[in-house]
């Protein structure tokens, strides 16, 4: 069944039919269908559009829908335009006319547009929750691994001692912003277009704010042209997503290089590895790989969407189709990345245990160095070349900065007092960092539970 | 001077020194890092390692910077490798080791990240004013054009009759939540990352709330690994002026559309249009057509940014210096485009004025042909087909929906009353659509009053 | 069945592995899988690595997995973690041993490649093939409409008087140069990867060159770190697809454009056009807006896999496994977006017939007002001068400049020769613009001459 | 100096005209400019438009220009909007009228156009040039460290030992397909738009084909409306400049793992590397991650592009100019990004000198282990099986597969021959590797000479 066709006189190309079909995809959207044509046709019964024996009608008609759709019964036919479509024809079949009424005062564009709000608003609250799962996994590690040291890095060289907690509560802080990101998200497809009409506004005299509150929108929208052709809550969804990919993208790439034999600094439990056809002693971090590399996907979808939207004129236009697959599937990867991650965290092993896998580059203390010259008096721009020109020296002499001795450290300055060299170990590194957001590991300790606590303490949807 | 240089033997090669440094461009941040050394000194005061002298040589040597800058005479050397090192280096100069004292327990990465976020916040702050300009000229237009109605379009068909207000009213939606984003994106830059140190912490025991409060931040970061390496706020302001470009695009083409001869609904001023080289007749639309050019460049620095963020392992990269250009571009394109949209649209004048400017396709209410049916009781889908078919058969010979009579509509269907043609006036199909966000004029007059009023409201930073 | 585990003492975890797998979309590989494999099986033989006998084994079997897929019936297993494994996993059912002795010298990694590249191969082929039917609708439109003038636009304002057919053959233009891109893509692609092992070449004694030509390749890769790394050929193909939708986007704007009330120049077929669920007089061009829209999508698939690559490490990576799907997808896009735009163009009607649907507004020979006194001796930049003013003159007496006469063009100027006026029409225009690439109708002739018989001329695969 | 303005009453809004003006960008097509100008001034010379001695005086005029130019004394005036209105602004003052003649019959649609594509193919001559000389330092990396065997990675886990000439060749590879892409984009900008006129084709008579060879094009366009909006050329570039810049992230991630204190494969010149202002140890390859960052940019520039092309309609749109900003950003950054890798690749040393360096990760060989069962008559897969076992069992008992003795091997399965144990050394495994693009010395070797050769043997612009 076709929604139109009186002004037509030529049949549809069964190459463009297909071509301009949505439900393949829309499907998804069947059981806001379902639940928006519910609310509609109430609104049409609280107007005096349809009566109430009607309303029963298509009552009882859409709980039929509702249960084939659960049940995969329902039958589509190659003349569904859409999931609307659908699932119109199916109350005429099962209601008659009746079932038709329901399309009075509505359009296919604020319809779908109000179905795709509230999957976005379903899909953020379960983003949220993945995104505390892999806090938790993060969380836990951080709390499995207290008090071990190891070498943090910039421009992947070492560059001094960090707690190994501390750094996995850097992902945390991450991913609690991508979590408030996803919120604004949700925020934004919160906001009900039914109404609308095509364009114009519909000519029902419903009450729009009543129909928001039965379908679980806070606020409706006021302006029917822009209602019908606004997709910035799919462009802010895929952006949180976006975000929340390029942190996963980092995490992987962290626990790719703890995983190398280079690093040697973690482990992937053997169910969260695989090996290969060729190489028989391979174990191979996939899941982080694929995680990493589908951030590319994810950005990908983001870019077509802001591509569709640029210089379209008002008010809705078929371009905007193109919304559904990219957004359903960023949702979906981003998902499903962050159960992969969740799981290889969780189950992870770090060789780095309280006293073991300590950074051992032997110069990751100069800093401290550089630091116990200035608690002797000197400006920091001076220390900072004293402790340079001991790291060439040592390096030619092959020696570490924690075999040194006060008597050799005096060699270089006059300004080491004695004590000196036992103000290089890490111990004394990362204590000595415990301003808020140190790596000292009191500040960590606090972080990690602060941390743990307000995870814990979001539950239910956003 | 080179920050560092103990543990080099070598020079730098003039080429890699050039193509490393990012004075050129990070000069913008001066401002913002004359103030967070002067912040960082009085913390350093106040923790104790820098004495009330030295704090009052470095006061008054910043006070000499600030001059200098604001002259333009501070003078840059080839060796200033950044913004950071420039000043520093200059109050070394005028100050001599004391000057260099300001450089205890802060690193650059912190430094930077201060900066940028500094600049991030004020720069939405202007981000916000241009939007509210644009919006109350977008408002003055739907003032001044009360009454006129136009043909609304969906798929650039005429669609249904609206009032042009409505139109220009749908962009003042677009840009309140472009507010909106702007504002978040604002709260993200507000989290003060000084006294992280390089990755670890400072090693300075300031106090970082205060700190925060003199530098106008609200809140401080909590770990310093995450902090130096976090980008998420430079993400997030792309974002959000990327979809203000989006949108601006679309206002862009809907003016491109409005003033060729096809449609010939509005005209540009002379101030804002440009004539041809070659052809003597043309007034072409540049600014539109730049501005909806610059939605790609826009939309361009915001993948930049992802790109350069996806798999970057903690915690400080140089990579992350690719944040600055793309970000400042990014952010003048933006207000340059807003500040032309509004004198654009602030001066342009449209030929529908009330009473002129009609829509003229002949079929615009062809929906209210259908409602009518539907208010003597017919069924939409049913009512739809009808229409239809009058639509089909008015083309066929040559006639307009509104030149039909009563007569004429029965012999469509029985279900036209008398006084069915005296409903398919563009005045009744306006009229007729007064729910809430609906294109009836009282709805539409409501409407522009409240968004005057909350654009109007807004005054000040965000 | 896995290809590995030895190594390994824990099972996979069932989230994990399906999220690995990549069997669902790499079915798509299968008939390249098998030729490949029976081309390996075979040039193992050759190098006496398996016996005759295990060949001919080896040969029924692939046979039979052939016949298997052709009908339809071979069965997937949950344990197939790709393509790869499917194959020789059914293979070692049908063969044992001897079906496992493929495996031999050859790795997913460079199978893979091999897979993909012939695919890329074929889907450019069938590319080139839908690029020419487009390109042939469009030469069709061309010498249906000959003589027909149309205005021809700059900045969306009418500019200079053009044949309709100069603008459809604009388009033939820009899809050339696609041809040109995907036969570049193609040329990319043929070279094989097989014999590369994992990374560090095959242990066998394969002939790769003899090999390389029985599956159709003309080059074979000589670098195997290089060859199971590089998808250059996928970003190639990707890039070539976008620009062949950056100008279907371009073409369906167009098309958009013409089929509105306002320009009014083209009706689509009732063939391919849709209506409205709401609004009985719609008839839209959803089929070029899908298009454009699809642009978006393409787009984002180029910049999906350009992110993937960034920054990866020699040599094989699984983000790799990221190729494919964005890929097949853009291929089918595009394919299609062919195949909905031969058919939209080859049954649209344009109401620009020779000698109807003229521009008309009124000043668009107004270069050639100019022209006509620098014919008379004046110098350009004056004649553009003096024909502005005309323009103006004109606008404020509502006249057009193919209404005036040689007298009054005396007023404006003494140096209108006496038959400037007559220089001013339609066909004046078009036929002054004679030199190669111009308006001029003989111009134009030639080169849709020219261009079908290219078109026509190309025949078979690239 | 404006180059139109008769039809218009109003003066142009300053931040219009500042907003609107290029001239501050493409003063860069300055050369260009004047070489075209040039050009055209005696092919209308040649088609009687203007006299012998308008000509001489033309040409006398851009010889002051271009000395003006040169010596940088060309002064810009705010009312030039281009750089072509300042080159024809200047040449007026200079000639009078006779300089104004310049004018006739061209746009600066076609000039804009014929200029950027000038500056295109000079481009793809220096980028070839920067990547011949890249591609040289890789190739005397490996010369130099001939015969020195690392581990080879996939998924950055230790798999099969190869030489490091090898990993070096193969970025020599993937930069030849870039010198290929560059080729393609100077053939791509190689065609002539002059004469195409604003959009239909230059009225005057000027030979197009003697024009072009004039100016260095080997092709003249063949379709006006074309010709003056196809920026193909410009997307074709940033494809190729993105590749090379995706190649370069990948031999900068390569060169900063190498680097790393986990790795300790490399070290770079003091030279090419920079410190810390707070670490004193840190010395950071700022060289290799700036162009990993960079690759972003690039990207990013090629998106913008894209973006901008996208739905535009027929023929030229202001949109357009909106491709010069980023693709001079994009060739320059590609550009200082080939020169800065090729210093630092030029110039680093390797820790793996021939006899040094080894992979000891102990099970690298692993797959020679499969082989030497392979070659004594197992089948692959059960091969795999029993190395895998082999591996496990030393991981258990924390042996290394070189420490196996024939003794031991046989305890795991009957089928190791005696001397199997003498397989597994890394010279056993490379050499075993001597097929076509394999890692074998010998491979390797010839693969270096014919690189270097083709390298050389590529003389002069493309």
């Amino acid at each position: 069944m076709k929604m139109w066709g009186g002004r037509f006189s030529g049949e549809t190309d069964a190459r463009f039919s297909g071509f301009s079909s949505s439900v393949g995809f829309d499907v998804r959207l069947f059981p806001y269908d379902v639940r928006c044509t519910a609310a509609w046709a109430a609104a049409l019964g609280a107007a005096g559009v349809v009566t109430r024996t009607e309303l029963e009608a298509v009552e009882s008609a859409l709980a039929v829908v509702a249960e084939e759709l659960e049940a995969g019964t329902f039958e589509f036919l190659t003349t569904d335009e859409d999931i609307h479509t659908a699932v119109e024809r199916r109350l005429v079949e099962l209601e008659g006319p009746a079932g038709g009424k329901v399309r009075t005062g509505r359009s296919r564009n604020d319809q779908v547009a109000t179905d795709l709000r509230l999957l976005v608003m379903d899909a953020c609250d379960e983003l949220a929750g993945g995104l505390s799962s892999l806090q938790l996994a993060l969380i836990q590690g951080a709390k499995d691994t207290r008090g071990a040291i190891v070498a943090g890095h910039t421009h992947l060289q070492q560059a001094q001692p960090v707690l190994l907690a501390h750094l996995l509560m850097a992902f945390v802080e991450m991913l609690e912003r991508d979590v408030e990101r996803i919120a604004a998200a949700r925020a934004e497809a919160d906001c009900m277009p039914l109404g609308s009409g095509a364009l114009a506004g519909t000519s029902v005299p419903v009450d729009r704010e009543s129909l928001a509150s039965r379908l679980g929108f806070s606020r409706v929208s006021t302006n029917s042209v822009d209602a019908v052709s606004d997709r910035d809550f799919v462009c802010q969804a895929l952006f949180a997503v976006t975000m929340v990919m390029v942190h996963l993208s980092r995490l992987a790439e962290q626990i790719i290089l703890w995983c190398s034999q280079e690093f040697s600094l973690a482990v992937l439990d053997d169910a969260w590895a695989t090996g290969s056809s060729l190489m028989p002693q391979k174990k191979n971090p996939d899941g982080p790989e694929l995680v990493r590399g589908k951030t590319g996907r994810v950005a990908g979808a983001l870019v077509s969407m802001l591509t569709v939207l640029k210089g379209l004129p008002l008010a809705y236009n078929r371009d905007l189709q193109e919304d559904k697959e990219p957004l359903f599937d960023a949702l979906d990867t981003t998902l499903s990345c962050l159960e992969v991650m969740a799981g290889t965290v969780g189950t992870m092993s770090f060789t780095a245990g309280p006293g073991a896998g300590r950074p051992d580059s032997g110069f990751i203390t100069a800093t401290d160095l550089a630091e116990v010259l200035v608690e002797g008096g000197m400006d920091f721009p001076s220390a900072h070349g004293v402790a340079g020109r001991v790291v060439l020296e040592c390096e030619r002499r092959g020696r570490r900065l924690s075999d040194l001795t006060d008597e050799e450290l005096a060699e270089f300055s006059g300004s080491f007092l004695p004590g000196s060299a036992a103000g290089l170990t890490l111990e004394a590194s990362v204590a000595r960092r415990s301003a808020v957001g140190g790596t000292a590991p009191p500040e960590v300790e606090r972080r990690i539970l602060e941390a743990e606590s307000r995870v814990r303490g979001r539950v239910g949807p956003l």
